[in-house]
């Protein structure tokens, strides 16, 4: 039920009210510290100077002095004292940077994930910012692409799990508590996967599949109670999201009973034009509003548009009052009607950012997000001694990755600062370091390279710190080469050929393609980009004062070659039997099936082993033993798979059910259960929008990662 | 209407015996040379020795002895008097082999495609060959799959094209007239869209792109009057194409009428089992027989559970019924019935085969297949003086490509022959050839490299012929490297730094990734493999007494990171404006979106100029002028694309709907003119199934190839 009070300020504005009510534009629009100039911007966008005055959300104000003033401005002017909402794109951290997305979801810790949004949506809220543009939930396959740094993965379950932690985080039991802002979960739907890995570039589906694998992390966004939703860039079956009407009324409104506003991307109403779906801002305001699209981010249809389309009878007023009212419920949600400031707070803000307590969340969250892939005994480092160091990571404070909102590079840890804190007594030689902007530009090295190898001479162990630049990844940075650059190939090469035992920590916001680099390294740490507390993070874990615990939230491709390399495909009706078997099967020539590292693969300083997979006597029960047979206690994530092993439709090989952090004392054993649910054996069978159960056989796995799995089949008739 | 003699055939047949008539086996179980055996293959199968009397079909018997045999034994087996049908994998000529499909469609001369057909048809039928396996019409964007080399490449318009004339070719106006053959199309469908490029993978598409794009092939096929369609071994839509019953029933039977018999492939009925849509070969029968699939190929699940599912109430025996009929409809329509043997003469046979009259015609096709890539002034060769050839197929004779049926390496003519036989007077030097196993096996070949380039010092110009081993192509051939092999490069390497005027030739089943290639060339030829006469049509292009007139009929992309890259894109809502554009726009930072060389594209000794593009009054009639503006005739193929700038769902930046070959002697000029259609216009608005035409703007390109055209831009209300 509408409130009243919402009806009522409904049915007093006019048309054009409205559809600016309907607009969200940058703070240069608001006129704040200029004047209103219809030759500038607002010119461009044929606006009058009156329309700023109900526009009714801003895009990005980071700065709570300038929310304050801009808010005071706004309720001076609209004259029904509508306050103005502030949405900016805080996605993991807001000045307290915390790991990228992807690595985030490496630490398997739903607890930490959500802390991390805490921390994010306090800073956010004495900044004066109402709903920040996140959780992410698109499921990514192709690491080309570089906005799988902003995704937790390539999971469905991980992801749906991520998100709904990110949304309590954010949002609290209520968002318009003090320290809490409204979340916007994104991209709906399906942005991941863009043909090619090119960002905005067409994606293609099937219904099944896009229910199946792309939904259910925005649907769990919705059932943790998200207050919006933002539409994706690209289209889905060739109609641009932002006015598929199918995804956005059926599928988001009629089946998940999604009550919250819908926004578009930046410009992207403007851009269905583009697309080829529209003809003129006419039709694509048309489209937009008819799609249920309630906010126009950036371009100004809505404004130039409604009026005329509902004077001739094409736009029913009612579905543009429908937008609107969403649009205020949503400032009602937020507390906005009663303090139009909510928590801004300059002093407080101050206080808060980058605080003690926040960057000890940070380094926690940072170290759990670490992933040892590859320990030749090597690691943990002893404190003592001599160790090399380099690689233009060595000492690079670029650790915070794409969409670092108010991070501050010089406010991160580099690993050679965290290294000499966390072991002041270890001697570190330095060699070839500080070269980050060579990674990207390139150059002869061959003389750096022979230096470097003389400097460390007398090192029998090199960190060697390398990557890709912090700013080659995220948005618009999608890329064809995913190998290290070779400048940073022939370092390692060098080194790796004066004997050196080489730690390879890899910095990037995807997964690499590390298969040279692994080869020729003893141990192999994947760092991300791990925001602020990077090198205190990374020391943690190099010197064993925090035992490694994360998991890959996304396979390793061995080649380019080779992509999309995921776990839970489909089985194709000629599967390989064997890394040799290439006669007639589903296989390459001249690669493995296999990723270089599979989907839930992570190393620990302790050893972990499992046994006695068994069934309760009603096979909805199943338990395995897990045991810390090492000397050191430490964390393993025991994860559960489940394959449904024939259906109306090919289901795929393995897929994650549930997952379990659990910490072990050497030599402690237990015994994990897995409640089988039917939710977990059901599955979209066509492109209807109910899961189906189907009897049959099921394989029950339990295992270190995807791969390294023990299973067990049973029959389950109802459940 | 069904002929009264095949109801009364299938009123007498048992459950059993046309169960038997609906399975297809490969020769040996026949028994014509060994007994029967109960131990082995039937008993394997689990059959007994009488159904083999009653089984319908043999797969791929290329003997026309050993075929009246087999037919005779069995007409005297058969209670009926059914006689046996033969089905071979004929897909680029039998013992006369023509270049693979993906070259052939490089020739964009349909008469000619026509004409290796009816050569095929010819030899195959005098072999008691009764239908072929092709043609494929499968739409392919991937060079990674191995079996883009059997498809006509990427483009749907040139596909649907290339089918319907194979088909033509093959039956002519009747199928039963004296040397013709039934066509059976494959693979319905969407088998070219393997994830990956790896074969037999996940295909996943949204019903509308599929209708789109992958489907009219097939459909061109049916249309022409196909008398087979063979199901392929993908998913669509998760559901194994052999069994799915809305691609059988609802599309190709429903929509399109085909009245045709569907056979499995290989084996892919029992293979759904794997897929995990069926839980053993009962269900996988139940399933195939329910969605239409008349003969099983090589599994015998139909012969093994047909009955129990008929007793048990679950198969409606009327069902099975229709599939027989389909079977021996087929047989009919053969002329079976009336000659079991049809052309089948072991001396016809060995007359046709491989007769002069082939030769040249497959030396015309082959000739035509060539794409000119690059050419700085190098080509055409003079037939005088010294010539060097280098490199693994210099003088190699494997030049057949994938599926070469009866063809023989032997019988080929390799480049050095051909050369020889073109211009007896050119002294040719060869140095590094003969090397062909070293493509794949790599090892060291630093010395010969520089022998090779010793040998070849007096030479300025080098003929290098390149590419990949013809058995690392067609079915189950993936890769995921697609750049010359390493000793390939460094011989090109080496030969280019010793400043020698290179002559690329590429011997592929796909386009490979020259970027390097290309750069180092002076003149680059793509020959894929042509077949029989292959020295003799690339000696022809050299020499310049053919002026080469292919056209890429696939994209050959820069890089394998860079897949797929196709010309008839959508647009996104973010193009990039120019190469340098890379800000939040569909790009990659670190490549061009543009291929290496674009479809349609490929050059001529001679030089042609377009101007004048103009619409007539009604709009409905494009012309456009092409002048031979060298001093050399030449043909050149005129594509025509279109664009609609806005529909209900994005549609393509532009696609090939018409093109022209003309032949233009030197200086002349033509007007060429396009008949704009309704078909032209329309398209597939969403998951049904009739095109629909959308008024509006649309755009009308003609050109050169798919990257470099004029356009015209015209509003059509109706049409």
């Amino acid at each position: 039920m509408t409130k009243p009070f919402i009806a009522e300020l409904v049915k007093r504005m006019s048309l054009r009210e409205k559809a600016a009510q309907m607009t969200q534009l940058t703070p240069l629009f608001f006129g704040l510290e200029e004047d209103m100039d219809l030759t500038g911007p607002l010119g461009e966008k044929q606006l009058k100077p009156d329309d700023m005055k109900h526009v009714g959300s801003v895009l990005g104000v980071y700065d709570a002095s300038k929310f304050i003033r801009l808010q005071r401005k706004h309720l001076e002017e609209n004259p029904y004292g509508i306050p103005l909402m502030n949405l900016c794109d805080v996605t993991h951290g807001l000045r307290t940077v915390f790991p990228i997305p992807l690595a985030m979801g490496c630490s398997f810790d739903m607890e930490a994930v959500k802390q991390s949004a805490a921390v994010a949506a306090r800073e956010s809220a004495y900044m004066g910012i109402h709903v920040t543009y996140a959780p992410m939930g698109d499921l990514v396959r192709d690491p080309r692409w570089g906005r799988v740094m902003e995704s937790p993965g390539e999971d469905t379950y991980l992801n749906a799990r991520f998100v709904e932690s990110m949304v309590a985080g954010f949002q609290g039991d209520d968002p318009r508590s003090p320290e809490k802002v409204g979340a916007c979960f994104k991209h709906f739907a399906g942005y991941g996967a863009a043909e090619g890995g090119r960002d905005y570039n067409t994606v293609d589906l099937s219904r099944g599949v896009l229910r199946e694998y792309h939904l259910p992390a925005y649907l769990a966004a919705v059932r943790a109670g998200a207050l919006m939703a933002m539409t994706s860039f690209n289209t889905v079956e060739r109609i641009p999201a932002t006015v598929n009407k199918w995804l956005l009324r059926d599928v988001l409104r009629k089946e998940w009973q999604f009550a919250g506003a819908v926004v578009s991307d930046f410009n992207s109403i403007d851009e269905v034009i583009c697309h080829g779906v529209a003809a003129d801002g006419k039709e694509a305001a048309y489209k937009s509003v008819t799609a249920g699209l309630d906010i126009e981010m950036m371009s100004t249809h809505y404004l130039n548009e409604l009026e005329q389309l509902v004077a001739a009878g094409e736009v029913n007023e009612a579905l543009i009052d429908q937008s609107v009212i969403r649009v205020l419920e949503l400032k009602d949600r937020l507390g906005l009607f009663e303090n139009p400031y909510k928590d801004c707070d300059p002093a407080k803000s101050e206080e808060v950012n980058l605080s003690p307590e926040h960057r000890r969340i940070a380094r926690d969250v940072a170290r759990k997000s670490i992933v040892l892939l590859k320990n030749e005994d090597v690691l943990p480092l002893a404190k003592r001694g001599k160790i090399g160091l380099a690689g233009p990571f060595a000492e690079s404070r670029k650790v915070l990755g794409g969409w670092w909102a108010l991070g501050k590079a010089e406010e991160c840890v580099s690993l050679k600062e965290g290294l000499i804190q966390a072991a002041p007594g270890v001697e570190i030689v330095t060699a070839m370091t500080g070269e980050l902007e060579r990674i990207r530009n390139g150059g002869d090295v061959k003389d750096e390279v022979a230096d470097a190898v003389d400097t460390l001479r007398d090192c029998e162990t090199v960190i060697v710190a390398v990557g890709e630049h912090m700013e080659d990844t995220g948005e618009a940075c999608s890329k064809t080469e995913l190998r290290l650059s070779p400048n940073q190939r022939k370092l390692i090469e060098a080194l790796s050929e004066a004997g050196k035992k080489l730690i390879m920590i890899v910095f990037s916001g995807r997964p690499l393609v590390l298969e040279e680099a692994e080869a020729r390294s003893a141990a192999l740490v994947q760092a991300w980009f791990l925001g602020n507390e990077s090198g205190n993070a990374l020391a943690d874990v190099l010197f064993g004062d925090y035992n490694p615990s994360g998991r890959l939230s996304m396979s390793f491709p061995r080649s380019i070659g080779q992509i999309p390399v995921y776990y839970n495909r489909l089985n194709t009706g000629r599967p390989q039997k064997s890394e040799s078997d290439k006669d007639f099967v589903s296989s390459y020539l001249d690669s493995s099936n296999s990723p270089l590292f599979p989907f839930g693969y992570g190393l620990s300083y302790s050893r972990f082993e499992y046994s006695g997979l068994s069934l309760s006597e009603d096979a909805l029960t199943a338990s395995v033993q897990v045991e810390n047979v090492s000397s050191v206690g430490g964390t393993e994530t025991v994860q559960w798979y489940i394959r449904d092993i024939a259906a109306s439709v090919s289901r795929p090989v393995k897929e994650l059910k549930h997952f379990e952090k659990v910490s072990l004392q050497a030599g402690e054993k237990r015994t994990l259960h897995l409640k089988i649910t039917k939710e977990m054996l059901s599955f979209y069978a066509d492109s209807s929008s109910d899961p189906v159960f189907e009897p049959g056989e099921f394989q029950i796995m339990a295992g270190r990662h995807s791969e390294d799995i023990s299973g067990i089949t049973v029959r389950i008739e109802e459940i």
